[in-house]
Order: structure tokens, then sequence, then C-alpha cells
């Protein structure tokens, strides 16, 4: 039974390094034991239901290639749509899914029917996770798509957008309660701005900062335990986007009093597209205590604009979830595939190969990073490097207890002359390529 | 009489728009009153003494190309480098000047013979400033060429490295002090990493936080009424910089309880370098009221490194003055021309005429802004853009008097459908055109 | 009378600088004579019939935003369409226009049916054409948005889509030739490739290099007289395309042997993403004997894709209108506007104010540059640098009259021992300053 | 015996995949047959001499951070290094070497003593190529570090500059001859500009299109049997670089009628640095024809400039040597580590373990590559794609039997549709994904 969209394929299983079935995995074996942890349960991955079931395979220069028989705006489509994602969820194995309310549900004329929409596929979705045991990972509101949101939801010179923004998040966070979703997502597509000639810079981050606190007291009043994510990204669609990267995003929480009520969703092609690595996004937000979920995929180095293309090159995965363990793994956070198939992949198959060769990549990630945790690989030449930092002069210079002028004197009197070590990077990139 | 360095070049003069003699200002006519203030007193010039003085227009795949007689690490050097920068500025008529300590004295053995080394250039400085009312803009210690710091100053894993800097800074600070110097400024440039590898984010952060604490403490006890500054840059010489760009600054100074107590100084250049546009840092460093100077170059669009170019381009140095003045304008900083003569211009002339070039463009850049401002020529389409915000219900929507419940409750009673306007940005990029 | 689109809108007239209506030009002032010729003669403007009349608003993360009357695929919007752009030409003072197949007819269920369209919207614009006096820049082939392109148009792995392609172009060059069209562009926005893994590099260009010898072929055959033109681009849709840029076309074409064949529509938005200044593909165009036209537009330096927005920045248009006019002005190229409204943009008039706009920089780019010339401002300098080259023996050096030996003995034997000289950069750039 | 430089290491020994010795190879066995082929002889290792024993550290913001005995501009420390430098080749098991002439000889006073200096050493290296077996895979000369080229070599606006490079030119190909050099490489480090302002670009590229023909006229004369190869690079020291990438120094070759003569030696770094992949660069290479040699190091995809890293991505090296293999392999080329250590990395071992590291990559990248050729993982699905065009049809379209009329018939006659099929691009790179 089912739809028939996937034809025969039938679900996906793990095979080993040898197979070469192209819809088997070859290392992603969810059961197997990793740090004392069941690989699913470490990597806890999600589907994106937007790149998977809606996107058309458009592009800036062309439009449609994908043919998918839901590609219409009427409750019916979008029960198919559901109904071939959950058949999706299952065939591949993927435990989570996550969605905004413009995927799932056809667009309303106005913000009730758009509620009542969401509601009735809420349903829909409630009994196919009964069904099927897949979970929510996060649901989030599309505050972008929508010519209404053109000039900002949150940070829109006009109220009233805030106000309907504000509105549709109040009825994705309820879908998300309601669902079991494990954590709510924002991401600001359209809080920044094209152009500074036309922007007031103080009063959109205020708006920004109001309407963040609007969405934790609203968690609180409903009981929502999971946790609310933002999502950096430095630009794109607009030229600015005020959710950066996770220092400025660890700024705006600091400033607005939510660095303990509001974590992030760190994508790999946003860090890319903000000048810095991935590894870089995730161990700044372990450093600083911000570190909630992934939004798994790649960009590629060589195009300015996000191609949220599967993730395929494993070194760079094992740097990522070396970090993700460094800082004690996932709590309610998972590995989101943010990743949409090249609009020239047409086939059906192309959607389970390309998550297939997702969740093999990051299986092997994982396990490199695994071992040399185990190995303390990294974490002893690091240990070793600081050590001086521990001694107790080091521990009272870093608490305060010495002055400036005080410093002055001991290293004069001293004579301090301290002499630089060797990095080793050479020799720590070789280490790592003995787990990769 | 002087040091005949710079032949018979005669003091620069004012000589208006048409003339053609390269080596007088065709704009900046510092008596000139913009805005109610003379423009020297807006622009507040300084020349940085790094650049100007002591870069022997190396690169790396080439050496010194720029022949200068007090190209030696000698006292009596570093004298004569004196006498010609002092004699530099009165020609120009640059009213400031900024410095390293490794720009201005030899390198000593260890760390009291430089001091000693600074102290006796800090004196004949004095006399200097004396002579010919040039100013001290700002001082700074250089924590990044001597390979001690290569692995950083504050955030080395050495923490005599880190005593050595902190030992530095006093002395550096102290020479500030003497000189009536109007900011102190750090810029990290070893202040982040190589490869995250050999990097332990967390500790590092802490160290330059405990840094930073221990120089505000020590500003307070000598009664420095100056300001102090951070420089963000995002990268290079190191692969991440820890203070990225404006939004990072602010995080890092809530996380350590200083943003009331630091300012940015802000370079075009590194601002290009992060991925911004010069104005949005200073829009940005305005809206989180931690603005503080400028460094005034610019970065060439198409390569990947800090290119610190003269200035020359007027629509662009236009904005910038516009945000500058739209903040209030300078308080202690100004325009320091953290900016360097092509590594072909070997001429001495060549440096007269790379700050001529950019006095000129920074002084048409300062009267087109002041005119935007006179005439509300931007700052009326803003008003009038949020002019909803400033609603007795936007008001309280904005000052958290309505939950996210009551505002759905709102838009779907109210049947809230808010319309789109036009952000009309190219209405205002052409009005700016009136301008520049 | 008309379609009443533009409301009250009259034509636009040339009011002078000081004027402040947002709907008159302040500097381009068609009859006005600049190095001998009319400005209208120097810019031959073109408007762009896709960003002006077709383009929705859209961008990858949100829908159309522009709501036009005439967004309907049927021949009855496409004629509706046609009038609003002849009035908008009208109302504008445009000479010129250039148009897609794909943009101006709706889309047939075949390419018999394509075509049938094309020709029947031909006969509508050559009535129009004769009616208001607008000529034809040029006319090209729309052979990337439609999904059969999106595995490459001459490039395609599939020969019917090679075809296809070729049949298409052939009825827009007929339909080109029919209107007067004064040159012919190729754009190849789909000739490329997404990934190396599933494509034949030297298949791909033996196929491309074929395709333009048919075009070049087919042009001679039916007489056309106006200028056959590749349109260099780096990347984006594709992650690389084939005419990356000035200096690839260039090899292409000397491969091919079409070297005097084809010229090149240079845009600026481009040449930026290849990582070179607008004015550096200009200069090499010109030094190449391959300059054929432009597009006008500027990227947004901050944005790692084609932004397309109108031009604003008059000294980046001088420097290149100087080396248009240094190549000798257009022959049959022009300026042609391939630039959009932002996408906040809704209003009809806005359409005309970003032409506005566009129109008046140019117009101070093309009389700053015109004075430089006639100084002799930058050519002057410029010979004086290389005079050495223009000696006897310079001269015979680069005939190639002595060998390497010679040059060593010659070099060794009179102790050549070359000084370097200053390269006066900072010096031209304030000459440039003066003019702009 | 020996210098002592490197202390007690030994000669590095294959150990295989499972050894922890930092200084043995876990990958690179070069008695190991792949494809038929000894992977030495596959790989044809060389260490760049520059990078290895002359580059102290610096960088754009700090100096020397390695102490080398050898690091005096005399002839006696010259041959200090070559000592050193044999000694590592031996130890390391690299086969060959590279070398500029500024790398190891010391700085003459004029060009005579220069030629002496550089004559005398290619004696010293002579002998100790004898001693070890030690190869020259090439050798150039430096034309971009000492002030007189600081405005271009061959492109340099003076003709004296032109001829002192020329002779320059012509005494290490001599050297390079007399060494046995397999090849000799051009690299334009200053053949670009930085400014147009001051620059003509047609005469520059004329002049370096002389200078590269007496270079292959001089080749021919004394008997050279290697081949001259260029480096292309896009920018840095310079703002543009005329070398940009392999699409353009191809079409410089055919301007100049040198495709057949000079082939091009392709880096990494450089190829990001213009926007292209490595491998893109490497497969133009072999569609245009002119693959020569690789230059193998690794960039730093989020710094802006040349970082020069020890390559460590084994999935982007397998690309890299599958092009490689795919256009059959070296032939006089071989990969040069033109990579250097961080400037942290202070140690003699540092060097040992970063060539390790390097070498060991390569070989899994080349272990990978053949593998994948030995299966037709790509060939094969590429091959299927592009069937059509092997049709008889299909090679008669591509000889231009048809015209473009012609083929617009037989589409219309035969209303050719074609259908897109899926480009497959995440299975081929799940499959690449089997491999690495």
């Amino acid at each position: 039974m089912g739809t028939g969209f996937f034809g025969d394929i039938k679900k996906v299983k793990y095979e080993g390094p040898d197979s070469t079935n192209p819809l088997a995995f070859r290392h992603y074996n969810k059961d197997e034991v990793v740090l004392g942890k069941r690989m699913e349960d470490h990597l806890r991955f999600a589907v994106a239901y937007w790149h998977t079931f809606t996107w058309p395979g458009g592009d800036p220069f062309g439009g449609q290639t994908f043919l998918r028989p839901w590609f219409q705006d009427t409750m019916e489509a979008a029960k198919l749509k559901a109904d071939v994602a959950f058949e999706f969820f299952t065939l591949l194995g993927s435990p989570y899914y996550c969605f905004h309310d413009a995927d799932v549900r056809p667009e309303g004329k106005n913000f009730a029917e758009n509620t009542r929409n969401l509601n009735e596929i809420v349903d829909y979705f409630a009994e196919k996770q009964a069904e099927t045991g897949v979970k929510l990972l996060w649901g989030t509101a599309n505050l972008f798509s929508n010519r209404r949101f053109m000039s900002g939801a949150a940070t829109n010179p006009d109220p009233d957008v805030f106000a309907f923004s504000a509105a549709t998040v109040k009825t994705c966070m309820d879908a998300t309660h309601k669902l079991g979703g494990e954590n709510y997502v924002l991401w600001g597509g359209r809080e920044g701005y094209e152009t500074l000639l036309n922007t007031d810079l103080k009063r959109e981050l205020d708006q920004m900062g109001r309407f963040l606190n609007l969405v934790v007291e609203y968690k609180h009043k409903i009981g929502f335990k999971g946790t609310i994510l933002i999502e950096p990204k430095p630009q794109e669609p607009t030229k600015h986007q005020y959710d950066y990267d996770v220092a400025t995003v660890y700024g705006f929480l600091k400033k607005n009093g939510l660095e303990n009520e509001v974590k992030v969703n760190i994508e790999q092609g946003h860090a890319i597209l903000a000048g810095h690595s991935f590894e870089h996004e995730l161990a700044l937000a372990n450093a600083l205590g911000i570190f909630g979920s992934i939004d798994m995929n790649r960009n590629d180095y060589q195009s300015g604009w996000d191609t949220d293309q599967f993730p395929n090159n494993v070194p760079e995965m094992s740097l990522a979830y070396y970090h993700v363990l460094a800082g004690g793994g996932f709590k309610t956070g998972g590995t989101n595939f943010d990743a949409k198939l090249r609009r020239q992949s047409l086939d059906p198959e192309d959607l389970i190969i390309g998550h297939i060769g997702g969740m093999d990549c990051c299986a092997r990630g994982l396990k490199a990073a695994a071992k040399m945790i185990e190995d303390k690989a990294l974490s002893k030449p690091l240990a070793d490097r600081y050590a001086g930092w521990d001694s107790a002069e080091g521990q009272k210079l870093l608490r305060g207890e010495y002055s400036l002028d005080q410093i002055a004197q001991w290293v004069e009197s001293k004579d301090i002359n301290p002499q630089p070590k060797s990095g080793k990077q050479e020799l720590l990139e070789n280490i790592v390529n003995r787990y990769v």
C-alpha cells in the first residue's frame, strides 16, 4: 500500500561498508553503540519538510524542475504530501522531521484561515506520528516567503506585520507543542535590511528583542519544555541579517537578558557564508554555553550563496561532530538535514539517495569523532598546551588577583622573557587524519 | 631648517576645488564651519605612525621598497624618525597622530629595555608636541609583531606571555596618559587562532576578558580620562580573530560587564573583511551605544586581505560620515588614517599626496553628510516609514504590554492583513546622489 | 490615453543639477554634446525587458511581490505588457530596449507554438517601434529558465536539447533581424556545470564551439549586420559557467577561430562575481580587441550573488566610461540597464525612478570621463611611464630582434641595474577625484 | 654525520595505516604498484626549496619566527642550507626538489654577481644530486621579491627591467638544464597591476608575450627537453595577475601561438583564489591539452589570501588525482609541495611532519582515484550520460553538417521536445565516498 511515489523502494537497511547498493547504508547503523550510546540517539536525524517535499527545484534563473503530484495549494494536496513524507521518514528510518507552517498547509486568505489549515494538518500529523513512531524535532514559522514579510517580520516598519508575525508564531508554537516537538526554531530570513538608507537599526533591534521575549514568555505560559533556538545566518535573502552568526546572536541574547533561555541552531552553510568554519561556530557556541542543535548541510566553497547541499566531506564532518560530542552531545537538539537535492536530481529515488549519503557521512564523522575523544587524540595535547594556566599563579592571574602594574613589576623584576613553542598544527592535522 | 626629507615642500594649504596643485587641499578647509563646528574639529584627523613612518613597503612576496634614512633599530634613528614625523604633521596640518610602542622606539633585549626606550621617546615626543601643537589621538601596544606573540598575547597558552603583554600595555597606557592621548586602543592582531585543533576557545576568551578588565581597572587607577577602544577585525593575520566585528565585540563586552567602559574603533577595511559595509559597522555601533573612533582607509573590494589604501570614494565616505554625524559626531575619537602608500609609491611627496587625497575625500564626505542632515534628506523619510511604531498601540506593543496570545487574538479578531509598502530604495539612492 | 499603468507621470525631462524633482533628469541631457557627440549617441541607453516588465520580485526565499496586470501567460497579457513597455520607453526617453524571447511571448507547448507566439509579438513590436521611434539594441534567447535547459543548452548531454536550443536561437536571430536589432547576444546561463562528477568538460566545450559557429554562419547567411556578443559570467545559476570572464571568452573564441566574429557584452555585476573590477573587464576587452557592449548595473560588494542593482556610484562609472571612450566608444553596442528594482520597490513610479538614477549616474560618469580624456589627465602620465618602450631599442626588444642570450650579454656587459620609480597611484587617484 | 639540524630523526619509513609514529608514512609506500606503476613514479613528489628552507615565518603583521642557522645572505650560509636541504630530501625520501635562484644563492650587488653566485651553487647542487640521487623537478627565477621588480618583470614600464628579467631567466634556464631539471616554470608574481590608472594593459600583454617567446626560443636553442610551465594565479601580491587561471593562460598562449609549447603548473591555492575548485583547473587543463604539473597545497577556505598549507583533505585530493590520472598522469610534471609550515610550527621536526602528512594524503588520494578509474566508477555513468552524442546524428551535428536553419526545421517538423533526465549528482557523490 502507500502512495506509490517511491515505487518499489524498500526500507533502507544497513549493509556495511562494502555494500555497493545505492539504497543501503554503509556506515549508519542505528543500533551500533558509540561512546555508550546508540548511533540513532547520538545523531538524532531529522528530515526537513521544506527542501524534501515542497521545493520545486527553482533557482533565480529558472523555474520548477521537479514534478510532484502534491504541488498544488489545497488541503488534499497537503495531505498527499504528508502521506508521502511519512512514507519517506519510514523508508529512510529517520526518527525525526522538522517543518514550517507554510510547508505543510495551504496558504489561507488570512490569519484565521492559515490557523485553521495548520490545525487540520497538525491533527493529521499527530495520527501519522502515532502510526509511524516518527517524532518532531522542531517546528517553526515561515515569516519570509509571503510578500507581507518583504520588509521584515518582527523588524517590519509596520507594527501590524509584527503583530501578524507574532500571531503566526503563536500558532506554530502551539502546533509544535501539540506534536511533542523537542525544540522551536526562529530563523529571521527577513530580519535584516536591503539598504541602511531606509532602515532604523536601533528600532529594529528593539523590536526583535521584544519579539523574542514574547516567544520565551509564551513558552513558559504553555509549559512547552523544548528549547527555543535561533538560527544564525549572515545574509541572503537580505543584504544583512541581524542574527549574523553565533557571536552576534550571543550579544543579542545578552542585551535582552535571554542568554539562559535561548540557544542556537547552527547550519554549516550559514557558518560558511559568515566567513567561519562550521566547527568554529560549534566550538564558539559551546564556549558561550548556547549550543542547541545543527542544520546539517554543505555549502559550495566557490558559490557565494546558500547552496544547502547534502554533506559529503567526512573529514569536515568529523570535526563538526567532535565539537558536538566535546560539548556533551545533543540534548533536545539533533541533526536536521537542511539540504536540498540539486535541481537536476529529478527522480524520487534521488531524495532517498541524497539522505543516505548524508546520513552515512554523519555516521562516519561521528565514529571518527568518538574515537578521537576516546583516545584523547586532541584533548591531551590541548591540555598540555595550556598547562601553565592551571598552575596556582596562572589561576590567580585569571581570577584577577594581580593588577596591571603588579604584573608589570613582576615581569620587570623577574626579567620574564617568554620563548615561543611550536603550535604543532601539522602534527595535529596528521593525527586527525588517522581517524577520518 | 628641518630634516630636509621633504625637500622644498611647503605647508599644505587649502586652495579650493579648482586648484590643480597636487600639494594643496581642494576641499579640506580646516576653519570652514559645518553644522556649527570647524571642519578640523569635526574630522579630528590623525596620522598613523606605523604606516607612514615605519612600513618598509614589503608584502608577502617581496621585501622593502622604501628607502628611508631612519630604517635602523637605534635610538638615534628613532629620533630622526620622530623629527620627520612631526615635520610631516606640521606640513600636512594634521592635528593628531597615533602610535604603537614598536613604531617609535628601538626593540630592546627585554621588557625593561623596551620600557626605557619607550620612555625616552615619550619625553622626546612631549617636547615635539609642545613645539608643534600636534596632539596624540591614541596610543597602543604592538602585541603582534614580535615572535613572542605568535600564539597570542592575552590569549596565549603561556601565562608568561599574558604577563609580558599586560606589562607592555601598562607602559603604553602610561605613555599615552603622559602625552595627553585622548584614547587608548587595543587591536588583538594575534588574539585568535590559526587552527581550532590547538585552541581552547573558552580559556582564551576568559583570558581576554581578564586582560580587558585589567586595562579598564588601570585606566581608572591612573586617572586616564580618555576612552578605551577595541578595534574589531575578523581575521588576518590569524584565521579567526576574536574581535571579529562590532556585534561580536559588543557581546564580548556584555559578557565581561564592560559595555559602558569600552567603545570601538571601526576600520573600513576591517568592516569589509568581515562581510559588512563600513556604514553598517558605524550604524550598529551607534545603535549599541559603543561608537568611539574610526580608522579611515579603503580596502580593495577584489582583494581578500587588508589593503589599507587611502580612501578615495566620496559617495562611500559621505555615508560613513553621515552615520558619524547622526550619532552625534566624535567625542574623544577622530579620523585616523590607517592607510599606507602602495609599495610602488616611493617618493617622499607620495606620503603627502596620499594624505591630501584622503583628507579631501573626508572633507567632501563630511560636507555632503552635513547637508543631508540639515535637509533631513534621509531622516524625514525614515521617520515616516516607522511612524506606526510611534502610535500609542505601537509603543505598548514595544513595551511588552501585550502577550503573544493577546496579539494573536487581536490579529484574528480584527482580521489584520497588512499590505506591503514600497521600500523606495532607488529613490533614496537618487536622493543621496544629489549630495555627493 | 495609454494603459494608465504609470498614472499621471509625464515624459521625464532634463531639469539640471539643482532639480529636486524625483521624476526629472539632473544630469542626463540627451542633446548635450560631449566630445563632439550627443550624449544620447554616446550612451545609447537600453531598457531590459526582463527585469523591468517580467520579474515578479521573487528571490530564493520569497515569492512574488510585484502585482502587475500583465502577469499571466497569455498573448493578451503579452500585448498589454508590450503596450506598457513602449509607454515606459517613451516616458523615460530610452532610445533602445533589449529582450529575450521568453520575456515577450507566452510559453507555448512546443517549439512550433513558441515560434508562432514570438512571431506574433515581433509584428506587434515592429508597429510599436515605428510609432515610437524606439529601437532594438539586442535580442537574445532565454535558454535557461525552462526545465528542458536544466543541464545546459548547447552543452547539454542530450543532443536533442542542443537542437532545440539551436532552433530557438534561429527564431530569435530572425526576430532580432526583422526588428532591426543592432546586436545579438548569447548568455550561457546553463552552459556550465553543477558538478564535475557528471560533466565531460571537453565534450561540452566542443559542443559550445559548434553552437557558436552555427550562430555566426547563420548571421552571415541572413545578412544580419549586427554584432554577435557573448556575455561572460563566472557562475550562478551554475557552479561554474564556461564564459567565465573576458579572458576566458577570448581563449574560447581563439580556440574556435571566432575572435574576429564575436565580441563581448560586459556586465558590472558579472565582472565583480568573477573577482574583477568592471573597468578591468572593459580595459581587457579593449586590449584584446573584443569590446562590444555593456550591461550596466551594480553588484552589492557584500553579497556573493548577482544583485543587478541600478548603478549609483559615480566614481566607479566614470572609470567605466573612461575605458569605453578610450576604446573609441560604442559602435553597435550601448548601455543596457540589466538592473532590477529591489523587491520592496513596489510602485510603478519606482521603475521610472530607478532608471532615472541610473541614467543620471551614467551621464555624470560620461562627462567626467570625457573631461579626463580631453585633459589627457591619465593618458599623459601613462605615456610618460612607458616612454622607454617607444625608444628604438625598446621597439627592437619588443619586435623580437634580440634573443635571450643576447639580452643577457647586454645586461651583463653594460651592468644594467634598473632603479624603481614611483608608481604614483595616490597622485593618479587624486587626479581622478578632480573629475568625479 | 650530517649537519645535525634534524637531530636523531631517521629516514622516514612506511609503517602502514595502523602506525601511530608521527615520523612514519602510513599510506605512502613508494614501491607499491598502483595502476601498473610504482607510487613514487605516479606522484613524483618534490620539496619546495623556498618554503621549506628560506621562509622565515613572517606574515604581514609579524616578523621572523623561525631561527635557522643558515639565515644569512652569504655563500657559506647558502651551502649550509643546501646541506640541510639534501639531508631533508633524503630523510623524507622525496625524489625531487624545486627552486628559485633567489632561494639558493646570496643576493649579489648586480646581475653578474648574481650569476656567479648561482653558478657556484649549481655546481654544489650537482654534486649533492649525484651523491643522493635526488633530482630537480623544476627550476625558476624569482622575479618578484627584489624591489627592482616592484612594477613588473616582463611587464615593467621600464624596458631595462624586462632585460634584467630576461637575463635572469636565461641564467636560471641554464642552471635548470645543467642540473637535469625536467621542467622550467614561470610564475608572474608581479606580472599584473596594482591599479589600472597607471597601467597600459595592451602594452604589458604584448611585453609578456614577447618574453614567453624568448624563453621558448631559448629552450630550443640550448636543447632543453623539459617542459616550459606557466603557473596561474589570479592576484596577490598584485591586485590582478595576468596569468589569472588556466582558461586565461590558454587564451594568452593561443594569442601568442604557444599553446603547443607551454603547459600549466596548477596550484590548489591559486585555483581557490581564482574562484575555482582545484579539480576544475585540472580538468580544464586536460580538456585544453595544456596540463603539465601541480603545486600541491591547500588554501584555507575562509582566508582570502594564499595560505599555502599542507594538504590534508583526502576526499579533495582524491578528486584531484582522479583528474591527473584521467588525463594520463604526469609526464615531465610532478607533485611539488608548494606548502609552508604555519609560522608557529617552529621545530625542525615540523618540517618533516608537514611533508609526511601531505605525502600520506596524496597517497590516499592516488589510491582512491586509481580504484575509481579501475572500477569505471565515474567514467561509466559519464559515458552513458553523453551517449546520445556518440550516435551518427550526434556526430554529424557536432561536425557541423547541419546549419542552424536545418536544425530548426528538423526540430519543428519532428516536434522535438526533449525531457530532462536526472543529473544524479548525489548518487555520484555517494559513489565517490565509497572510495575515499
